[in-house]
């Protein structure tokens, strides 16, 4: 290391700036095994303390951008378009804006991790339809994204290796919740598969790292400046996260409610956020037309023609997946067990974290890394918070093949999403768009 | 470990208070290598940016103090008193200080480490007499203190390994500057050596750590709380350190130097300090005298009479040393080199670490932990700051073995005892007592 580490912790530790030097100086360093995790917890926590300039970030981000493998995008002409979720419960937005993407002609490539904890992960969700593959050769890759104009391929390049190696550092340090940590950590990915224009969904709320709008502003605000310094287009869609995002959380749930969507119909809020979404890229895209009223009506088009559908279902027979269970697709869990309303009055969400933690016990979702999912497992949410419910309504059924785990899941369920006499004042699905 | 360290870290960063059980876990489990180093490290950068408050400071001090061997002082009967210096340059009170206290009927022993950097260590001194041991038995370590009435040996036993764990790690991530670490550092060797009653000599200046009067009121402020905490009479003598105590810098110019002392005479600034840290001393004992005033006049005739000096000679006879060494007690050193003034004005010292660190070039500190040091290497002092000097006199003698380092020793000295046309306020060598 040219610069010694304990200098840039003093530095860094009487708030000071680090140059760019030193940044890509200590990244490589650590990347490398030179700068032991003691000296780079201690910086952690400095930064957590003193935060870092909007270039220390830009610099940041650049550096573990360029620590590991780039994604090759040549395959996509022009504009790199990319999208981002910040992670929620019931997120499969990726599922519906993709397709609908490809079928206006602009193409997109993605690799994506499995999920962990009580955010899912869309190659979870994909993976849910049998004989679908998420692990390509190189030539599948470009072959897939040539033919049908999308692809989201479980990540096999070591895209950013010491965003991974300081994601660890941070879990085990309290050290995850600060906001340039986590704003370069998401766009040191970004820039290493290849995204020149980025859409992120920055989700806040219960559910949501960021619990409020204006923290999530703020994150939104410190990516959108990594996007400007380092030559990246960025926008931010402030979305809701108080509650699960549409009527599905579990993996082969949410591939039957994304289907609804991609049919022209689905749940209202997750419908909206998916539109918006796919018009900011589209108007980010090579293909942008005129007007956001034009794009957002180009989109509107696709989802109810059916012609996204119709790529999404391309997508899976080439992904190897068989697409004749699309057109069978149905609660296939051993355990279906229905929560009702207790009294008349209107359901509230109190904690969204919550909802994903009970799909976790159901089997949805992996408590530590390399745990097997049950695919089938999750909860449906027929009634929604806000919503009107009488007595004996079915508010939810829960999926799971694991019969002792229903009792405590109708419980929490019942304590996390009660029904109150009065109605809560509810909260749009989108808060605000940061370009 | 009862407690995540997660959690504890979490805590903290928060500013929370941590119970006296969770620190106690957590240095446990630390010193028992159960928590990882860069889970401490995180720890101890939440610290020093939000401190601890006494109690916390008191809990860490005992977890500490507890954490491996304590001295058996039970050769002493009654009180165990114990004397501390924070560390600074031509420091030579403990030479001066313990016998003049076994002259007066108190005794005291204590285990002392090596010099490392630019400060000295006591045992370096002593061993600097030929033939003298600092490593005893606990047979001969007992008889000595019970003969000569003190002994001031190397450590051998374990003491508070937790803080030698602890130290290693700030040192290398920019956490040693924070006043309740320091505190529970020097506090928790102190009780695992069996101390009920301290004076800790807290040196300021530019030769110390605490580089101003207020931070060194704080951390002696920090370091009697801990006392009252933990039921030990602390009291903390604020002393300079812009200068070097006395005339000599390196370990047998320092022992000549003591000797003056010890025979009734020495520099100025120098015996008053030894006085007033040996009445406090005595204060605290079992021999107290009515008033201060009785006291400091019983230490000033032990000085006067040679009785202390008498026990100093003992003490090298009993230790192994060659007593006959002392009488023809003169600089040895291969080079020595007047450094002459080339103005006329006032002398001055602008750093004292610097002096420090060009006695360590030529020869008498170490640079790392293990490195030999030549006893005979020093700078002594012919002029102290705010002497007049004419152009020609001799501001300093400096000694060493190694004649390339003569060249760079003197040009750095010059410039950091530099001749001035107006002479500077003098400081006092006590700037208060704190109790």
């Amino acid at each position: 290391m040219k610069y010694p580490m304990y200098e840039l912790i003093e530095k860094k530790k009487h708030g000071k700036v680090l140059t760019e030097d030193e940044i890509r100086d200590m990244i490589l360093a650590y990347t490398a095994g030179e700068v032991p995790d003691y000296q780079m917890s201690a910086m952690l926590m400095a930064i957590w303390f003193k935060g870092m300039t909007d270039k220390e970030t830009a610099d940041l981000t650049l550096a573990m951008a360029d620590s590991g493998d780039k994604l090759d995008l040549s395959v996509i002409k022009g504009t790199k378009l990319d999208k981002h979720s910040t992670g929620g419960i019931g997120d499969k937005t990726s599922l519906i804006v993709m397709p609908v993407l490809a079928a206006l002609g602009v193409p997109t490539a993605k690799m994506s991790g499995r999920g962990l904890g009580f955010t899912g992960g869309t190659i979870d969700k994909l993976e849910s339809i049998p004989g679908l593959r998420s692990e390509f050769s190189e030539e599948e890759f470009k072959d897939i994204v040539q033919k049908i104009g999308f692809i989201d391929a479980a990540q096999t390049a070591e895209l950013a290796p010491a965003d991974k190696l300081l994601y660890a550092l941070r879990d085990v340090t309290a050290t995850i919740d600060s906001i340039p940590l986590i704003a370069s950590s998401i766009m040191s990915k970004k820039l290493a598969a290849g995204a020149d224009r980025i859409v992120l969904d920055v989700k806040c709320g219960t559910g949501a790292f960021m619990q409020d709008v204006d923290s999530a502003r703020e994150l939104a605000r410190q990516m959108i400046r990594i996007g400007d310094l380092t030559g990246r287009k960025v926008v931010a869609v402030l979305s809701d996260m108080n509650e699960p995002l549409g009527h599905a959380v579990g993996n082969r749930l949410e591939v039957m409610e994304a289907l609804e969507v991609l049919s022209g119909g689905g749940e209202e809020r997750l419908r909206h956020l998916c539109e918006k979404i796919s018009t900011e890229m589209l108007q980010l895209s090579d293909q942008a037309r005129p007007t956001p009223e034009e794009a957002g009506k180009a989109v509107r088009e696709v989802l109810d023609s059916g012609k996204a559908l119709e790529l999404f279902r391309t997508y899976v027979t080439v992904a190897g997946g068989d697409v004749s269970f699309l057109d069978d697709l149905k609660p296939r869990a051993e355990y279906q067990e229905e929560v009702k309303a207790d009294s008349d009055g209107y359901l509230v969400c109190r904690n969204a974290s919550e909802v994903g933690l009970i799909s976790v016990l159901l089997g949805a979702g992996r408590a530590k890394k390399g745990d097997a999912i049950d695919p089938e497992a999750g909860i449906w949410f027929h009634k929604k918070p806000g919503d009107a419910v009488t007595k004996g309504d079915v508010i939810a059924t829960i999926h799971t093949g694991k019969q002792e785990a229903l009792p405590e899941a109708v419980r929490r369920l019942k304590e996390v999403c009660p029904v109150r006499p009065e109605r809560e004042a509810g909260r749009p699905v989108i808060y605000e768009i940061l370009r």
